[in-house]
């Protein structure tokens, strides 16, 4: 309620801050007698964590993730799982400046505003660190999904700044650090080193899909599957925008061709990228976002004090000068909760329905009267 | 948690189908002691009716409202407020086709596979005369924020089909069917004109804005401003992506550009469109959505029906050739709805907090600290 | 949240006040597919009714639901079920007084406290006839765990105001005006004709069961059945105290003697109450509830009214001089909204686990595992 | 969702098992601004914690409390608090036997149906241990509530197996090992000593109250202050009944009796244990509730295996004989819990109410309408 919490049947209560002892999960409502250990968790959080290249931040988290319940001889129980992860490079000397200044496109200004008190260092409550559980959640959630219907989530990276990065394949998103589906990332490379020499940062469009998913998934008016991502994907810090399939193209598209046709062996075309009328047709799930440039840098900004005093505002220290680098599998995280939470809401109510999604086999390998068409 | 309440403190619950005896919805969480009538709900209620230029569907509902409770000798008690909208104009006679087939780009496939059953008359649940109901809670919503905070909410057309609309000014837009803000609305006409003919229906971007939003709304993980914003917007029938400030324009912008700089007289620019952290500035909160081009048309589309067999579906009746032409007040309504709940929320956990929105009074009356930073 | 709403997966918000146009209920989540006409609602209904005896009120309601919305062909189509019941027999005049005064038991005070504003008509929203679609809903609820589970739901009288009624039959309690389990109601007879001429009310206690609730419902440590059935009969009106199984008498009973012994048939006992660590053992729920004596008497009370002045209250009108006579369908209702939203719960979560529930089989003819020793 | 979770707005939740590595809570929607330290919560763990007589369990556990979020420079910001207790003193060695039978009274039984796996080291999740969260998350709600109106949370041993224990006085409840209000326990020490020498155990009743709670708490329907209370106390291990104010007594009160008369200076009697018509009246909240017996006792029981073949259950280890003794402040804590929650809602609601509870004073300072009533 508080907005700590992802979800209501798979529910995920996030806690800490950047410069605490400990930041973490507790998730709510995982089905019983799944195996899970700590390494199917820490996969995704090493390829989300700091450090990795020299176009993020230099921090140094391992982000090793301990399982504190929940979890019985390597099988989950039904019961929460609390998922810890150490902070251990915290830096916290001198944040005296910092904490009586509001950074231009920060959260400084509104948490003071709203809470009449703030923990500054390193963006307390409001930094990018506290997606590392995000993604241990979602980690969970892939895993389950995988088991029941062999969903895949899938996420790259699309444009970075004021540069479109075409669509070549999936295999080479994990050989680059950007994330990006292109086998030479030379001018990307070319291009954030060029920004951090001017102390800049820019902005990164995400894409994310997720492929076999069950039909059926998402509610009529207001927990449409599409809202619920937009919603999970709006809360990713630093996102501005949110589309789904066509997205804002199909302002322009006439009804004739917008429409996906529909054929005996399936859709023609994924226009709705993968939701009509909030509830998925078992298409992909296409997902973009826009991610805004990262608000601390080190270029002098004007702002003011806590006394409403004009100041001007220099932000050193370790940051991410595309804070969108990193939230690929922020990204695939968030869309594997909210299709995870569909997934036992429709099992709830519409488990009974003849060829429902049944939890005990692919989609692929289903019996039911729709699996053949899926 | 079946996807058909909004909101938890301030909850609306929306019940009905296109051509059942009515609709409407249950709003419980309203603060007491407010003046209520049906006359504060009908003004937006007649904004969003069909039937009131050749632009838009030509089914005659008055869509009168009815208050069935929770209002005592004009004030409202604290109760939940019911409110009933008959349906007078349904033509459900000939379903029979329509029940059998699933039209291209419409949720008729996906409410038959998820339930297994659907009510196809007009669309059944899936039809965007639900919208009304929630325009009628938005109503009750708007004027409790204006009275406390002043908070004005506005939306209008900024682009149909392939036309962009220029932004002139809030107050053409109640001067033409189109909610555009524009004084000539010439052209739009001609285009639609001919989209008509051509049996075809077409896209639009909505814009909405909230004015004098308390500072401080919106929560810091998972329930963010934009979030909620986010989930509202993409839970209107047939919108594609949702924007906030600089929306998807922010991926090419630098962090030295984007990040709104801020002086003791207030923020310089908007790109974060009231929002950071996903908290409130007290800036205006400024929305672009995307809506998709109505799926029911009268050219022909390929298809299949319930048993799998091809079909070429060919939609006649009444439906609206640009459904975001009707859209700009339901905008609004979701809009209002948000900013409500979290109201709310904010002051139960922040009520203490010196300098928080004052319920008693407006932003711009207020003493409190940053009331003169507003 | 502003608790007019039961449940979360099978969630019914209540709405309406006893003199206003309608009262009703909207049902969100129940499953589709389901058979569901107003006949098998008005039952429960008509037992519940007013006027149908001289020991309770003699307002004169039919209480004919309609339903709005849900229903298709007869059958649930999974969207929202809402159930209207019009108010025919208000007869509101004379609330002048009532409307200045508050009743010494009765929720006047603490609403004009809470509001600063109250409905006086016939009690407002605080009247017992609020139960009426809480009925309604249980009925749905009923009649889908029945067709999934053979659950079938009792209640009976247990003690009215000093007079403990030993259970004879289940057969008898349709036979009398006081739901009781004898054959010989008499003495109840007597007892009510003469607290009617006293002018005073009295207590009742009620029991209610319910019998093949499969095993595994309910959460472990909050959420748990015979918590949420404490919530539920609590929130009945003038309900004080609730009792699961041997419940106070476990106080004073051994352990040796408490833990209801297990053989492979079955268990030897049920001072469990069908519940174990909050999960349902697959044995009959039996609660007991506690129902005070009626606090709108004819007999003068001391009190005090708006204006904080002593004054001398005496209550005419037509009421119920024990409300808990009519208590034993609204138990059975409340009941049966707790299995339901379990029930859904638990296939949400468990839906995989061997020997889970099926929602397509009643307990009985299952061939899981456990079903031979249920 | 899943039942791990306490509240809405001040929701706490909770996780661990009896013998893994840790167990703890997570507190979202505290109030920030509010002195807080681990010493504020240790005092009631303290109070709770086992091993503190020769009367309750000997495994000897600190309980010491670390606060891992949500504080900084000793005040809540507003965002989650987590709390992490380790657990010290496990013996889960012997677990196998344990593991294959279901111990009669026990959730062994319920956990293993409704899961298909269960920890049965110390009971796992279903054990008592995971009370220590609840108190220690009570004890900050407890904290605020007292700052905040004076509200004041107290406890007592009100019978024991069969001896009932009168009410002398508050004052001795700290100063004997069974939280009784009386001045001599030797009669009790008898009892325990001769109960532990036979191998049984035996129930206890709990008397809670709260004192200067605010006018006007609670909700009208179904979240009443009343149902909140008996479902937080029933959620409690072992909880067989609960009873507000006059309770099961009620039944056999006639309405002169029990409706609490008021009179200028305030309520006369309290029969209604604080609540009508589910919000509070401002007067103390007076709950009772039934423990039944501890199912963990060396005497031996029939049972059943996980092959549902019989055996005779003896259960070793460290087991409280009765688990009423450390109820008293899990007891509190749950009130304090409840109470907290609907503090935060009916501000957020009513805050604009003339007389509702202002946050910034206490209920005794204030100078609203009613102050000078309460």
């Amino acid at each position: 309620m508080s907005g700590n919490t992802f979800g209501t049947l798979f529910a995920v209560t996030n806690f800490g801050e950047s410069h605490g002892p400990a930041i973490g999960c507790v998730i709510d409502g995982c089905p019983p007698g799944m195996a899970l250990s700590e390494a199917d968790i820490q996969g995704d959080l090493d390829r989300r964590r700091p450090g990795t290249s020299r176009h993020v931040t230099q921090r140094n988290e391992p982000d090793a993730v301990q399982i504190l319940s929940g979890v019985y001889e390597g099988r989950t129980t039904g019961t929460p799982i609390a998922l810890l992860i150490q902070n251990t490079d915290q830096r916290s000397k001198d944040y005296g400046q910092i904490a009586q200044q509001f950074r231009p496109g920060h959260a400084d200004f509104t948490y003071w505003k709203k809470y009449g008190i703030r923990d500054p260092r390193g963006g307390g409550r409001s930094s990018a660190r506290l997606t590392a559980p995000m993604v241990a959640a979602g980690a969970v959630a892939k895993k389950w999904l995988f088991e029941h219907y062999g969903t895949v989530f899938r996420g790259c990276m699309a444009q970075i700044g004021g540069i479109e990065i075409p669509f070549e394949s999936w295999e080479h998103v994990p050989n680059n650090p950007f994330f990006a589906p292109v086998a030479d990332v030379s001018r990307l490379e070319e291009y954030m080193d060029a920004l951090r020499k001017a102390g800049d940062s820019c902005g990164a469009r995400i894409r994310v899909t997720a492929s076999k998913v069950p039909v059926g998934l998402g509610e009529p008016l207001f927990d449409k599957m599409d809202a619920d991502i937009a919603w999970a994907m709006m809360g990713i810090n630093a996102v501005k925008g949110v589309e789904i399939g066509a997205g804002f193209a199909s302002v322009a598209q006439r009804g004739t061709v917008h429409g996906d046709s529909i054929t005996p062996g399936g859709f023609e075309t994924n226009n709705a990228g993968g939701v009509l009328g909030g509830i998925t047709t078992g298409q992909d799930l296409d997902v973009s976002i826009a991610i805004k440039p990262t608000s601390s840098i080190i270029s002098p900004r004007q702002s003011i004090d806590i006394h409403n005093q004009p100041v001007e505002v220099v932000t050193k220290g370790r940051h991410d000068p595309c804070v969108g680098i990193r939230a690929t599998p922020i990204a695939e995280a968030m869309l594997a909760l909210v299709v995870m939470e569909h997934a036992l809401r429709n099992r709830a109510q519409c488990g009974d329905v003849i060829g429902a999604p049944d939890p005990g086999q692919s989609a692929a390998e289903g019996t039911s009267p729709q699996a053949s068409f899926l």
